[in-house]
């Protein structure tokens, strides 16, 4: 039924990351909006990769969500697998090829986002910190893939990427400190299953660490309004710094799913900070 | 300890509500940057009232959250109550005061703002549907008060406060649904616990039917690029349409608690179409 065809790609998440592609180039032009075409292409591009992702995602979980989501539209069979394969080459070729006619450089970032997605539903979820890596990857790339649309692929923007795959990567190793039973039981080799909770609690604040001492060079460079950005980034370093730290403190579940939740949050702020302090 | 003094006040919240106002005035703007003065001031009295109201919601909660989380401040004692309440007196002063430097519309607006959550966190938590008027209202003010902010408080923008404040509605109905149970024994006399589930499905559709209804009207006032807005927006409509009829057909705990969180991302998404479509 075309209910399950809907269900399978996860509409609303593709419409999200179609729309941090916009939010991307947004950020990068200093809140100019692009013409009609390249807001659609990037659209596009982020909507069907993802789609591709999701539908992806399911045929690697099928036995799994066989005990777990028995309702969902693989192992139900409402979904025939030939037919997910179908739809998955399908939805890469269209994203891909919209990604293509926009420009060389999106085209590259396209490719990238595309294996390390594909690479990550098919090995990384069980691969811990690489998985992590590779989760902080995804978390940033629309913005590079915005700038790009854009031709503003600078400096600037690579330290904000940098900034948010940082920050990300802490979140990540974080989240492990509060999954770190079932992780285990699961045998997926987090920090947090390897080297125990306190040791991942440090990392994640060295990852932390570094994303705050990058976040003065938008300033530096001179590419955003000094107060504008100042305001809403300190509040984001302050918030990194103390969750992180509270976390060496107590490494325990409720902590770390308490400071992944409000890292989460700060990112986000960090996002909108950038919006509205970056230089058209 | 100054701990305490930092976590009854939620600061994170309150960032975020200070933030909403920002972007409400970028929304109502077309994008552009307020000057720095209305940004903070706009920001500090969305902070201020935000912790003024944060603080009165744990001085009404005390008895509840002895038995429920007796290591908050006040319920452990780390915060005597008489200091709770000078600290909500004084940030009612603070966010109010900066309210009426911006203006008189400012001003109005943060007076009804801050007696609609007075009054939510003194009675309306436990009254059912006049509370999800309240919550729903909530939501959309910031939009308003930075409209109002740089004396853009027109029409238009009043639809769209209109659209989130309906759907706001419609989405807290919704939750009313996901959480009968519980609130029938707390004897909170919301929709789905009077009129039952069935019904509650029905009435948020209404809800959510007129916020559809009232969504082209942007287009018809020449607010907005007509392709950039009806993109989104008819993808928020469609959410919206389908959510509350699946939930009409189903209304069980699982089905609203879903639909509820797509609702959420949905209206997340109806404002980043209103922010990248408005016209400057």
């Amino acid at each position: 039924m075309i209910k399950d065809y809907i269900k399978i790609i996860r509409p609303l998440n593709d419409v999200m990351i179609g729309f941090s592609v916009i939010v991307g180039s947004f950020i990068a032009s200093g809140r100019q909006l692009p013409n009609l075409y390249s807001l659609l292409f990037g659209f596009l591009t982020g909507f069907f990769i993802s789609a591709s992702s999701m539908v992806f995602n399911d045929i690697m979980d099928i036995e799994i969500d066989k005990i777990n989501n028995p309702n969902r539209p693989l192992p139900s069979g409402k979904i025939k697998i030939r037919n997910a394969y179908t739809m998955f080459y399908l939805f890469s070729i269209i994203g891909l090829l919209f990604s293509a006619l926009t420009g060389i450089i999106t085209f590259i970032i396209a490719i990238i986002s595309y294996f390390i997605a594909y690479f990550y539903n098919k090995f990384g979820k069980k691969s811990g910190f690489l998985g992590n890596i590779m989760v902080a990857y995804s978390m940033g790339v629309p913005i590079l893939y915005g700038a790009a649309m854009i031709s503003k692929l600078n400096f600037n923007i690579m330290v904000y990427w940098l900034m948010i795959f940082l920050s990300g990567i802490a979140r990540e190793v974080t989240k492990g400190i509060a999954d770190v039973e079932g992780d285990r039981k699961a045998g997926i080799k987090t920090i947090a299953v390897i080297m125990g909770e306190k040791k991942a609690a440090i990392i994640a604040f060295i990852f932390y660490a570094i994303a705050i001492l990058l976040s003065p060079i938008p300033v530096i460079l001179g590419k955003v309004y000094p107060l504008i950005y100042s305001i809403p980034i300190a509040i984001v370093d302050m918030v990194f710094l103390s969750v992180s730290i509270i976390t060496i403190i107590k490494p325990t579940k409720q902590i770390s799913t308490k400071n992944k939740n409000i890292s989460l949050l700060a990112m986000f702020l960090g996002l909108l900070g950038f919006l509205i302090s970056t230089k058209p």
